[in-house]
Order: structure tokens, then sequence, then C-alpha cells
């Protein structure tokens, strides 16, 4: 049978992405190609106790159907969450989502037409590039380095696309890189914003799970005319099952998001925004994000120190602050799915640099992650992955 | 600031439905306007044992990203509960969803371009209208009796259109008219829908309340040709809170519908899926739906008594044999937002039918609720309403 689809769904149903992690989830491959926060910290047994009272006192509001915009217990503990990142607003400039993917799905819905250009960072989160593709987007790539995306390269791209919608950013800890954006750059976006009258996405999955260095102020923390619309999840911080994101920014625009939400999913899942709302007023989640922090900055040093040991010595790697990811840079590579093939043999996986790009890319790319691989993996993989790196390149 | 939305974006912020909805909550009056299912049947206790179990056993699992598909067991599941539609499938054919809104808003996604055609009842489920509408859909309505959608008129539209890319229908006590369509009828969709190459959308929410009547296979289960997609939902089986519905179709159809899920929320909440799983293994929920069915009777009995006591005694109004909604029909009302301004001095409220039609609509249809009503209410509200509507077709 033939189906009649419409413009935006792909001809093909080839998943590059899904691929690589499904050859990469075979046994005996040490796999750092996922994105998942580590299982072992969930905190399974505080949740269990914040549900079980959910239920006791509040089963059938959290059972029945309720508000697009979120129950208003979880979004005062979003406004607390936000005033870590410099932004002090209240509950009515909140909207919960189903994880931030909706909330990217639906910025595209509110702002997209067909051929409208989004300026991301190159390379950037893969996913928010298919989303924004299902709505026609064209896009423009802004090269970054160590400080986040380069100013001039920004302001350029917005005077190349004078009608640009939106700006896509993750300042801290950025997937893929790992990289952070400077607290100058962070002005200077919110800046340029107003200047050029653009959208700022600013999207922060991250910035709670920083291990060294000190917090920045977020992008939005700096905005003064309603350009950036600030978005962040408990997928990092508690837990992504429960799907559960949120949006900041003004009440005239937030009733669109609101508008538009009510079409995708009428509102998100209630009985996990009360568990979530419970768990935050009986147990310190502050705490529990230290032991995450703790955890994944152990990591981040055991691959740092087997990459110092085992990558040859001009290898070029990020320094990730926080969050979940290396970003690997050989140039010297000049086909990362021939290195992906012979790492594959040699056991070990990551996820190659292109389909991060919205264009073709840059070859020799690639993303490590270290928050979901027991401790004693790492040096082991990291090594059978030097090896390979280093029989290419000699090649 | 003025925002660069898109062109799907309404300019308008006015939510007529909302409104209504507001004016109908206020303190005093008796609400026959909302569509929710009656929250004294959730079944909470089971639903924190099923937690507990899930959490004890699963935790991690739970807690953690997954499938954009479902989890296995809740596809299991609903293998079993769509058998009683008379549809034999396995799980790889299901895909869950986060509510039926969410299968809405894929299907519009995946089949519709602006200035497409879909076919509805007329009236319809209004968030259907709205959904489709911000991709752009013209409709096509076709008209019901009490047998469900007129066969010819909907062969005319199928020729008048012929690219209409979908066929929407609630074959079971429909929203909002409570209607059902015959067994003939669904056997003439399914031939049609093959003969003049359209997807056919079945949307069946209310099918397993049941409380009058035999039950009736799904359109899905006359489907020789792959045209028919069903989808379903646990909102008024078990509990709308935790957004659990789900689609059944052919796997070369489903892989799009996942893709467009993955972009649109990565996947459905994972812990209510393995709730709702549990619930199931560990309690009988069709006798949990006989509770629904007979306390919808009794109270579907009472406001149908009362409607025969206090309304004019020409008035027409839907038999219901399942679901929440009676469907009234005056046409000698030529003015329902007028009956409705009078009825809220009367502190009493319904929906006016113009919403529920992709036209400007017929006046002098309301829809009345009786699932969210406490029993002695309802002979009260009735009473209150006829009262008004005796004073207004007597002026």
């Amino acid at each position: 049978m033939n189906y009649h689809f419409s413009s935006r769904v792909p001809k093909s149903d080839v998943d590059p992405v899904g691929d690589i992690l499904k050859i990469a989830g075979k046994p005996g491959i040490i796999s750092f190609a996922g994105g998942l926060p580590a299982p072992e910290l969930f905190p399974v047994t505080q949740i269990a106790q914040a549900t079980a009272q959910v239920l006791q006192e509040k089963g059938r509001d959290a059972l029945q159907y309720g508000s697009s915009q979120g129950i208003q217990e979880l979004r005062n503990v979003i406004v607390d969450r936000v005033k870590l990142a410099g932004i002090h607003t209240d509950a009515n400039h909140i909207m919960v989502a189903t994880g931030s993917q909706q909330t990217l799905d639906l910025t595209g819905k509110n702002f997209l037409d067909k051929g409208d250009t989004v300026i991301v960072e190159r390379p950037t989160y893969l996913c928010a590039v298919d989303v924004f593709k299902s709505y026609g987007a064209h896009f423009a790539g802004v090269n970054m380095d160590d400080a986040g995306m380069k100013m001039a390269e920004l302001e350029q791209a917005l005077i190349d696309n004078p009608s640009a919608k939106l700006i896509y950013t993750i300042p801290n800890f950025q997937n893929p890189t790992g990289r952070t954006m400077s607290l100058a750059r962070r002005q200077k976006v919110a800046e340029l914003a107003e200047k050029y009258d653009v959208m700022v996405l600013e999207d922060n999955p991250y910035g709670a799970v920083r291990f060294a260095g000190n917090s920045l102020p977020s992008i939005k923390s700096f905005d003064k005319s309603g350009h950036v619309i600030y978005m962040g999840t408990f997928s990092k911080i508690l837990a992504p099952g429960m799907r559960l994101g949120w949006i900041v920014t003004e009440t005239k625009l937030l009733s669109k998001y609101t508008m538009m939400k009510q079409s995708a999913d009428l509102h998100t899942d209630n009985l996990s925004q009360y568990i979530v709302a419970k768990y935050v007023a009986m147990f310190d989640i502050n705490r529990h994000i230290q032991s995450i922090c703790k955890l994944y900055q152990k990591r981040e040093r055991l691959m740092m120190n087997a990459i110092h040991k085992y990558f040859p010595s001009h290898v070029k790697c990020s320094q990730p602050e926080g969050g979940m990811f290396i970003w690997v840079e050989i140039p010297a590579i000049k086909d990362t799915q021939a290195l992906f093939a012979e790492c594959i043999k040699n056991n070990v996986a990551f996820v190659p640099g292109e389909p991060f790009y919205e264009d073709q890319g840059d070859p020799g790319n690639f993303r490590l992650n270290y928050s979901n691989m027991c401790d004693d993996q790492i040096e082991t993989g990291i090594k059978r992955l030097g090896a390979v790196i280093k029989q290419m390149i000699n090649c």
C-alpha cells in the first residue's frame, strides 16, 4: 500500500543514529555512544515514598485530566530551580512540557514556516535539527570554540539571514561538545537577539550538573526585551522516564505554547507532575544533584585520564565542567564512519560527529558519553579506541 | 513585543470552549459542560499498589529513557484490549502515544499539508478539528443520523474531494452526540476507504464503556487493505491523568508514527506505562470497567428521565448506549449562546453545539455530560435547564 504522506515526512526510513545505537548496544561492546543518565543514581525509594504520599493525599487529582499549563505545585518548584540560572519569575510565566523534546516541537510549531531559518551551534543537538526540519526549517550553522558560539559569526549569520526566526543554543556543557558559553557571550547573545529582533531558544538540560568551575547566569537572565525562551528539564537531575520539562517566557507567548500544547497532548502526565513536586517537598533534590555531579566528575576524570594515556598526544578534546559528553576532534581522520566500523570490530563504540551537524559536518569528530558507563569499563574502552585511532592515523 | 509566529498560530487568543468551561465552573452552577470521567471510580489504592510493585521490581527501567514505540509490557496489554474490538494483532503493530490527543496530532503531522481535506462527522470532537486545522486542513462535514454518518453523504464527500487525506470518525458513543455507528455502516466505511484510497482514523475512546445494547466490531476489523488507523486510550477505562493512548496500524506506517513521536516527545512517560501494565497484571480491569458502566448507566438514566419530565415533549435527544454524552437538538432555539447565557443566570451549564462543527454549525444543539455529575444534582440541573428552554421557546 502507498501512503499519501505529508511533505514533512521523510521518504526514507533510515535512522542513522538509531542504527549506530543498535550496533553499539550489541553484547560485548563497550559503548560510549548513548546519552543516558546513570540509572544507579535514580532515587527509586524516595520516588516510591513520594508516589505513595501523592496517591494517598491527591489520588483523584493526579489521575484526572489536568491543566495544559501544568500543575501549580510543580510550576512553583520550577520557579525555585530557575533562580539558580539567575531567572527571577513566577509560576504564571512557566509551562510544564512533556520533556524538553516537546518544547523543541512546540517552538517549531509556534515559529517555523517552511523555508524559515534557524541559527544553530555547529555542531548541535541532533533531535533539535530533526524536529525543526519537520517544520521545513533551513539552518545557518555558527562555529564554536571553547567559549561557545563565535559571536562575530553569529552576528554575520543574523545579517545574512535577516528573517531568521530562532537562535537555538545549549550554553552549558553542550550536547554534543560539552562546551560552555562564556559569560560575555551570553550577554552578547541577549543583545544581538534584541538588536536583530530574533528569538533565542536557550536549552539548559545539563546546567545543574556542574562538577567544576563556577555557575554562569543564563542568557535569559540578561534578556530585557522578551526575546529569550528558556527551557529546562528534570531528565538529567532526577529521571528522564517521567518526561517532565519546562518553558519560561512572557505570558503573551506562553499562552500560545499552552494552546499548542493542548493540541499536542492536552497536558503533561499529571501523576508524574505530582510525584516530582512531592519528591522535591519531601527530599533534598540539591543534595541528590550533588551526588550526580560527584559520580559524573569521577567518570569524566577517568575518561580524560585514559584519553591522555591512550590517544595520540595531538588529539584535541573538550574539557567539560559538567554534563555528560566529551567531544573529540581528530582532523587526520578523514572518514569517521570507517573509524566507527573499525571500533565496532574492536568492541568499542561512540557517535560519529556528522549527525550533529546541520550540514555535512566536519570529519574526524565524535562524541563520547561518560555518565552511563561503569567506572572499570571506561579505561578498557578508551584503550581500545586509542589503539584503533593510532592504527588508522598511521595507515 | 511583536512575535513573528508561524502561519499556523491563530491570531486570536480567544478560546470559546475554554471560556464556556470557566463560566460553567463557577460555584453554584450545576455544570453538564465538562467531559471528565467520574474520579470517584479511579482505582487509587490499586494504582498505588501497582506503582509500589513497579518501583520495587523495575524502578531503574521505569525512570530511565525508553522506547518511542512504548514498553513491550503495555503493548501486550493493548493487544488484548483491542481484541474486544475484533482486532487480532500483535505488539509490533502497536505504538503507545501520550494520550489520544497525541495520536490526532501525529496523524495530522504524518498526513496533512496545507489545504488538504479531512472528512469529519458533523458534529465531531472539537480538539480534533483544532489540531487538524493547525496543519492547514480544510474540512468536509458529513451529517449523521442515529446510526452514525450517512453513507450516501460520505461517498459524495469522497467524490467531491478526490484528494481527501483522512476520514475521522468516532464510531462508539460519539463525542459530542453519543451516537453509535451501525454494523453495516462500519463495513461500508472500510469498503469506501479502500475504493477511494483514503485513510480512516477510527477513534474509539469510549467503546469499552458500553452499558446497553451489544458491542459492535470496529471498522478496523473490516479493513483488508490497511486503510484504517485505529486509536484507543486508557483515559476513559482507567485514568486520563496518566496520558496513555495507543495506535494500531501496519508496521510500515507505524514506523513513521514512531519517528514523528520521537520528534514530538521522545517517548511516552515510562513510569505510567509500567504502572498501567502492572495494574492490569495485578487486578481485573474488566471488572473495573463494569463498575464504570454501571455508574454511567445510572446517571444516564437519571438524566434521560429528568429530560422526559422537564423538557418540552418535542425535544429530540440522542439515546447513548455508552460513553459520557447526550446530544440535544431543539431547532426552535435559534441562538444557542443566548440559551447558554440564560442558563448561567439560572445556575446550570452545558456546551453549546457550535464549536463541535467544522463549519458554523446548526443552532439549537448542545451537549450534556452525565459521567461527572453526582446523582442528586442531575435532576435539579435538568429541571433548571428545562425551565429555561420552555421560557425561551415560548418567547
